[in-house]
């Protein structure tokens, strides 16, 4: 009797790999770093030995597997399973993911974008949890994100729906990766959180061990966070300032979509007050009246959101659940 | 045998009231002053009255009417029939005008955003056809829009999706009517426009009877279209401005939403290529790559899109078949 799923989810940084219960709890994981595989294939390979040796551990055979899922930082194309575009991987694109992994496994898979995952994840198990329209915003080192209308994913005329990472703010601004100017990733966005951090430390006296640092992008939040906590006046201004600008993007969406909840998640939502609270304060000023008091959350499922959101993938694509 | 739609279409200066069959064609109509009606019921009265004539001169009983709907240029909750905000209407923000058509008609009535019916017409009617997942446009005194997603008008978790006319497109702009701020309609809206028109007349030298003339905010997009045909610069230039900021607002809607239309319709329209040319420009180099090429195009009901679209909201009503 089929009872498990497979999740996978490439990141920039590492592939994950997990199975998981039809409830969607995951029972035994393992993780891969992204970059060490020399090509899509090899990587494709280590992932599918990874995940035998799970179900081994844990005496389950395939065919009590239903499927496969597998989320990526980048623009899928979920019919075909074509990688259209992974602008932190470089080698992926043009590479029919599904088929790959369909002939490591001999099962059925389904690959989509990461942020529509974690939208599906946060829908049914996490903070979206009892909603009908819901937006997803994922904040890492691309500003990335899903939609649920109607109790389903939205996944658009070229599978390439949920981008509000390249929603512009301002007229004018920085050019983006994807090609655009002034996209809100361009500002929240961890590279350009730490060009930011960056900055801002040149521009004042005082920690100047923190200046000294080697910034890496995924730190820039993080060190950001701390210097909050202590009371640190530029560090401060700062989130009041990534804060109203993802809150300007958000008052946009919430006008166009009308969703019952926003979820925010990825490593700076950890930034907790000091990013929620200039979000909240940029909405309901600049959001139309009615739609002011919109729920705006954060993820709940953190690093695992994922994996369980990959797993959804799987069940989406055997049985048009969701 | 039922074989009519009653559509009614009221705008801040003129209400519409047609009679159309049951392939939305309209086979009578007639014009009311709206402002002209000193409230709410007055206004229903006459508007029940014309639309009685109507059916009168046609020979039709009410008994052939499938149900009459309404597209109001503002905010109305549809479930209920209420008028959450009318900005370009005094008097009418909590009435039920549901429930007074319904009165008035002792048939099914069914309210909704104007540009919601528009939308709608558009779709099944207009240039939106054969389309699956479009965003419709209206630029006119306010900015407005509808979405339609898997071919189904898309309404959003309190009634109120859609409003195109209020996503910000920078971080620091003009108050917006809607308590927001550096909307869009701040910048396209017709009264913005006369104002920018105004401002560009009194830097120059030249044209002095233009800048003479009383500027009435509906007139400005004409006499700016009129101006850019005899090829007057500050007036082309202008209309590249509008259009600039307008095709960044779509860039950031195309991202999130992915539509595979978008059709733009309202007065302003009208000045054809010197607005649709910097809007597309814009597209092309603001959204993301793969959505390029998405197809811009011009509505095609014009002014009867209103009363067709509200016939098909009363279809909607009645069928939930949208």
């Amino acid at each position: 009797m089929k009872k498990y799923y497979i999740g996978i989810d490439i990141g920039g940084t590492y592939t994950k790999v997990g199975v998981l219960t039809k409830a969607f709890d995951i029972i035994g994981k393992a993780s891969l770093p992204t970059s060490s595989y020399k090509s899509p294939q090899r990587l494709i390979s280590a992932v599918s030995r990874a995940a035998g040796l799970l179900l081994k551990s844990r005496n389950i055979t395939k065919t009590a597997v239903y499927g496969v899922g597998v989320g990526i930082a980048g623009l899928v194309d979920a019919e075909k399973g074509v990688i259209k575009n992974l602008i932190n991987i470089p080698g992926y694109r043009g590479f029919n993911i599904k088929r790959a992994f369909e002939k490591e496994f001999g099962l059925s898979v389904c690959a989509d974008n990461d942020a529509n995952a974690m939208a599906l994840a946060e829908f049914h198990k996490g903070a979206g949890r009892g909603g009908t329209n819901i937006v997803c915003v994922t904040l890492g080192t691309g500003v990335g994100g899903g939609i649920i209308i109607g109790g389903r994913l939205y996944r658009g005329s070229t599978s390439s729906a949920g981008e509000l990472g390249h929603i512009p703010i301002n007229m004018k601004g920085q050019r983006c990766n994807c090609g655009g100017t002034a996209c809100i990733e361009t500002y929240a966005g961890n590279n350009y959180i730490a060009g930011r951090l960056k900055g801002a430390l040149k521009r004042r006296i005082g920690r100047p061990g923190m200046a000294a640092r080697t910034l890496a992008a995924d730190a820039a939040p993080k060190l950001l966070y701390e210097a909050a906590k202590d009371g640190d006046r530029s560090a401060l201004e700062l989130w009041e300032e990534i804060g109203a600008e993802i809150g300007v993007m958000l008052a946009g969406v919430i006008n166009l979509l009308d969703p019952d909840r926003v979820v925010i998640g990825g490593g700076i939502a950890d930034a907790g007050r000091f990013l929620f609270s200039p979000i909240k304060k940029t909405v309901r000023s600049r959001a139309m009246k009615s739609k002011r008091r919109i729920k705006i959350v954060k993820a709940r499922l953190g690093k695992d959101a994922g994996l369980v959101g990959a797993a959804m993938l799987a069940r989406l694509e055997r049985t048009k659940w969701l």
